[in-house]
């Protein structure tokens, strides 16, 4: 900063002979992106030789520029993946540094490179072309968590629990069959991921720093290389639009919250009082001050952090809003927030598909990590009233309307509470004496109510798709097996 | 509460017989949701007598129960519609007022209603036909935005306007062009809408409470009376799932940010320092104090909407972290930020299209509520060097490497500013000195450059898909024409 | 808009003579606000009232008109009050609607109130006399929670519980201790509402539309009639700034997180399986189809709207991002998240102050809202060896370094678990087997240890301030209750 | 994993005795946090020198452990600083880095710090002395940063600039005044950190795990060492809170959205069209493609990066809501967004500290990096009828009601609009003509007005606190001043 005068010096060069005044050090490391932006060196890399050798057909460049620009680009490929290569501060972001080494290594093909593009378009290019390969892995992970959801739940198919609303035991239901609500939203994650890959799926190299290029680039020719399915149709709005990552963060903010939820009845499973489920031990972690300790610390993390996928998306959308067009700076802070989503979805996917997997013993056992204590369940389905609702619907189907069933019904819970025992326990001629309130049905209970407030009884008669019998669980099962075949 | 031994007397009773005390007033406001909720009464009576005449159909109810079921929902529709039916807190949500006034109407037919469903199936099946019809209507309204857009963008396929990057002028575009940006973004919309609809239009009911239903329901005849295009395959997360709610409000809040980016844009635009545009009255209101005051009130409330857009965001995933299986009351937390949503893209889209619109004046004239200022878009076209890149591309074209014909231009610009004047106006000898410094730039400045300074040079010259020249723009206006057809 | 030549018709008059086309019904219900600012009449009044007292003193405005203003405005206080007054859409907002009828009862006194400010400060002081109320309202509430949370600590100050980390036994608490958190957890949220007010209860009136007036306005005389403790010093930032509104918000977000957690412990704890609490019957709802449940609704809602805060506050945070001075429209977004905010707030504090409170009967008994079932707290603190810390502390007071005790009592642990039993049951020579391979461990094994493995022992044994030591739960309670005094 | 019976060897030694397996090399990662919260190393050394300290003087450890300890510390300390300490992720997180170090190094007395304490309260008095050292620097920065606008806004006390309202000219200001309004509302932001340090300044060591410690410890003396305020008094509360990390962020959340606004106005002042300000070249950054671009990418970066304040604030709320007490692993996900967000305010407030200053040159002139171009300011006054207000005021003050004289003023600017004149350039009898509609205007206006019509008039009659006469803001600066003396 001491000697201004002298502009074609020192790091003021980054921005051209339009300035007089270098940026500071300050400055330089807030406004770089190349510490975070470097991820990204093998798609801008990819996108740089599609520009090239398009530049070339259209002889815009020369065919030994072409040839320079890849032999360059296939030397810094490998120092990449050496650790070699130098990431510099002063050159910015990863666009810049590449560009800079090629020059470096092979001249003035390297500085005809950046012709009838600018790093607004460049940009755009490659973290479309990493969000696609991220989203690629995402997809294959939803898979295999799904296949081993269906295992787990194929091996419950008949393992009664206490379904909850409001925490409270409401009807009996299968392992199986609660485990197949997240096979469920875990579909539609996949749908939704899959839907936003065709609008990730676009190109919008061409669009130049905003208006397009005065040199006769072909831009489908770019797109079939890159494997893209359409251009970005207007050049401004393909150097602003940034919906891509705002769409793909709210798709694992929804992930996220249904992993958090399966995470949130993993606990609740865990903990003592319950005592549904145990966790493999390497799932866990101990405490440094009690020595007894055995904490689901994966699932807890999983549902802490999805907070950090909601604040990633809320960072986005404050982001964008109100931003004049077309590109502006604000838009360097799109990849922070994108790439821990990214990331977050991915390890967590990757935790997920092994902590609710199996392996198979020596013995041909097969043993999941997710090891399911029967006895507590069944316990569980004598303390609150399961079939409560299956004794309403008997009397229904002996015709009282339902509204006088539920009525019936509700005063039998009473007595049995005040009893202390669960409904099959109550003598009929006390069933009876607790219903005389309700005109009607006490004419209609007879000594075959008793079948129906077995559990068994109540699982195999919810027997319709989506119902939890354990006929209608097997074939969920069969039908996702086939929709991931 | 006064006595608690009496259950079968006041509002205890809405409960049942299990409960010994009634809810307390303040309880009851909390929990109750019939003033929100009422607004699905339509829907809510469509499910039913969907639902009735499954069960009439399958024989779960008789078909003179299905006749008073349909009577007297009739008669209700009746009663809502002139504004005669009398919502009562007491009965705490839209299905139990509905089902206690069929049952006042109708009598046992309307006890028999509720056989086979739970209010978490019938909630859940209301909101997505709700939604549904909400998604429509929305995909209307972008239609008719659109339309709006394109007519004004037609008219201005040739009108130059600097087009800026950081507020900054960068280089010439169309106003036409830049309109057409908003076209994109809102296609998207429009596909994002569409694709969520998918996974709104699925049927919850039959999931009953959570495990299904005892009796023999038929729900693919129920789905395709309610027009679903499938049943949701698992009924604990049927009832549990408010990923539609989440996915929607995702959706608005992309589409308020992208008109928070126009609104901005018609802001600056009307301020009087840049003055490109003004709006038509009606889009505007005065000040209380400053007599002078034409403000641009509609685009700033849009703007500020968007904040209401991302807070619904906010308020559903919060909602969803971590609540385990199935239902929870949590949920009913869902119906107010979903219909704020829906009725803040609904009113913003429909005064937009307005906004962006035209009329046909008595003699013909086709008058556009965006009025443009075309001398004052083209002085701003003089204030930025806006055809520096158009310089740097011309000694590209006659050989010089990309880097350097940009490092040569940046010093003209230099030259210009120092002078105060624009880059046509520079003499071609003092361009040379100005780019003597880079090699190779001097013997490539022939008199021949002043062509390609000129605007319409630089727009003529973006000639390829998504390029800002005016015959790019028109072809774009014709291609997303044929898309609306 | 048929004929809109004539300016001083219809309701283009609102705006004055300035513009030539009133607004559009759609535009007009999109722009009003009367609908929700109308909550603010007697602050609008009352702010009203002291301006004029104010124009009256500094002799701006005659003494008559002042008469005539006390006289109108007495009149509207009572049109409202008695739901006669006729709020009316056309005039847009709370402050013209009251203004008109104002002009209407007592004409030229009326016209002459607006002297010297603007809506723009008009509003902003409305509002923060407003929320100056409602803060206070909820520092009465959170005190009333307080003070209910006491007396059932209090009551529960030596029952046993086990404290829970990662849902897993930990260590003894007594359920006293266990409340008491939530007295600190409030007592920080009334000292943000403290902090919060102070900024709340500045001035803004005075800055008319942003740069201040040219009358010889006297603000501390207005700041002192209306309880204000400071002007704004900036009229520009007086009219922009809505930061009290976010404040406001962010604390309410604290608020309800920490009672979100204090509802998902009440519906952890009244899960059967759980079984710790039960809650009184009115704070809870039952099924539609399941006539057995008794469903915690209350804390569920409360859980659920903790999400409704959330949203309001980045609703604000986005409406105010990157917005320039001073008063642009966006800002009057800025009511319906700031009373819901409120509303919820209060609401929640209300029902919670009751859900945890008590009342008498008749035979001088307190009976509890929340009643615990000491037994099942008991039972659960045999299940996951709750002890085992308060073994290694003794291994610890005998001479073994705390990390040696740590593993030894972990393997002692193993062994419990193996067999099924608690560590206390776990006879002593098995005890020094199990902690053979820890040098040092053995030889400090005695028979006295038996007695810090008792849950009273480990209770009575943490005796420091903020301990779970009974005596120090007592004096916890003192302590607060000298706080509240 | 192969050989699971040997848990005394490899790294599932880290949880103890009671586990069977050891975690995965990807749990091990994704569980871990050592690479983020070493940056507390310096507080983790500190706090347990304070807890040896106060050990030691209880008597629970001895003076030579006590010795032992420092004298490892002190060379842990000195190989963190020379970059040589190894950090390890199968030691998972910083504390058991350092106290693996510790015993490494020192033996027994390592394995004895742990005595009375847990990584729950451990982690949570590490956090708030690492924040409360961040609430200093950010309290240093904003009063420097201050002190750089009073300078300008003093530099500028006179200089007038349209003052708008929805970005439409509303009256003038001074620019000293505008610049002020950054003044309060930094002074909030200062207040609100000063009341969050309060809360943060309290000590949760003593808690232990979460019910406080067997160990006769003095929590008031640890208090004393390391500069707390006061103890939490609650054991369960203290290793739960994460309030202070919430409260810190929505603080930044607000600073970083006043930054957004004063971020807009550089910008929109440096686009040509306002043409108002120029930034200081080493605050801007240039373009790849346009060799004439000179971006203020520092405020937009501002702007961008309030996104990311506002994701980590929503990040922690989503984090906490619901989880039931006390500690859960949940709560490490709490560092990250903290730390980014203090990152993000200190790196902020250093580099606008900058941007708004200035430097004295050699020849003793003081030269602000914000460059005002008056000139343009005043074009700007003409514009917008700047004055009508003025207008309205003096028809009032000679006797028209205020809502007449906005109404005649109108009927003016409409006149001099359709002119294209400024209102000072209208004929006293044709400003007559255009009033003649309200009644009582006529006949007071007179030669006088146009003295109230120029800039300077108006802004000097606007004298009184908080107005923007030049008077005024004066004495709005020396108060400022003599707050940051």
């Amino acid at each position: 900063m001491a000697d201004q005068s002298a502009p074609q010096d020192g790091p003021a060069k980054a921005w051209s002979g339009r300035f007089s005044e270098p940026v500071s050090d300050l400055v330089k490391r807030y406004t770089a992106s190349v510490f975070f932006d470097n991820r990204m060196a093998a798609q801008d890399i990819r996108g740089s030789l599609a520009h090239a050798t398009m530049l070339a057909r259209q002889g815009i460049i020369g065919a030994s520029d072409l040839a320079d620009i890849e032999r360059g680009m296939a030397q810094i490929v490998g120092e990449i993946e050496r650790g070699e290569f130098n990431w510099n501060l002063d050159d910015e972001d990863v666009h810049l540094n590449i560009e800079k080494r090629l020059t470096a290594l092979v001249g003035d093909a390297g500085k005809r490179l950046h012709t009838g593009r600018s790093r607004n378009d460049q940009v755009a290019t490659d973290i479309r072309l990493w969000l696609r390969d991220a989203i690629d892995t995402i997809l294959g992970l939803i898979r295999e968590f799904q296949l081993a959801v269906l295992d787990l739940a194929e091996h419950h198919a008949d393992t009664p629990l206490p379904g909850f609303t409001h925490l409270q035991v409401a009807q009996p239901v299968t392992f199986g069959h609660h485990l197949m609500a997240y096979f469920e939203m875990t579909r539609r994650d996949a749908e939704r991921f899959a839907d936003c890959r065709k609008r990730v799926n676009r190109l919008p190299l061409g669009s130049a720093a905003l208006a397009g290029t005065t040199f006769p680039i072909d831009r489908e020719y770019v797109a079939e290389l890159l494997g893209f399915e359409e251009v970005c149709f207007n050049s401004l709005d393909a150097v602003s639009d940034r919906d891509f990552a705002i769409e793909f963060c709210a798709a694992v903010s929804l992930l996220m919250t249904h992993l958090s939820r399966l995470s949130e009845e993993l606990i609740l499973w865990m903990s003592p009082r319950v005592g549904f489920i145990d966790l493999a031990d390497r799932f866990c972690t101990g405490s440094s001050i009690m020595p007894q300790k055995k904490n689901p610390d994966v699932p807890e993390l999983v549902r802490g952090k999805t907070g950090r996928a909601n604040g990633n998306l809320v960072s986005l959308l404050t982001l964008m809003k109100g931003q004049p067009l077309a590109y502006n700076k604000d838009n360097q802070e799109d990849k922070e927030p994108l790439f821990d989503s990214a990331d977050t979805a991915i390890d967590t996917l990757r935790i997920y598909a092994d902590m609710m997997g199996s392996r198979v013993e020596a013995n041909g056992e097969k043993v999941f990590n997710v090891r399911v204590k029967k006895e507590a369940m069944q316990a569980a389905l004598t303390q609150g009233f399961a079939t409560a609702t299956d004794l309403a619907d008997y009397l229904v189907k002996k015709g009282l309307p339902f509204r006088d069933a539920h009525e019936a019904v509700a005063l039998a819970v009473r007595v049995a509470d005040a009893k202390g025992c669960d409904l099959p326990q109550i003598p009929l001629d006390e069933l009876k004496t607790a219903m005389a309130h309700v005109a009607g049905a006490v004419e209609r209970l007879d000594a075959d109510v008793f079948q129906v407030l077995t559990v068994e009884g109540s699982l195999a008669s919810r027997d319709h798709i989506g119902g939890t019998a354990p006929k209608q669980v097997r074939a969920a099962i069969a039908r996702a097996r086939s929709r991931l075949a």
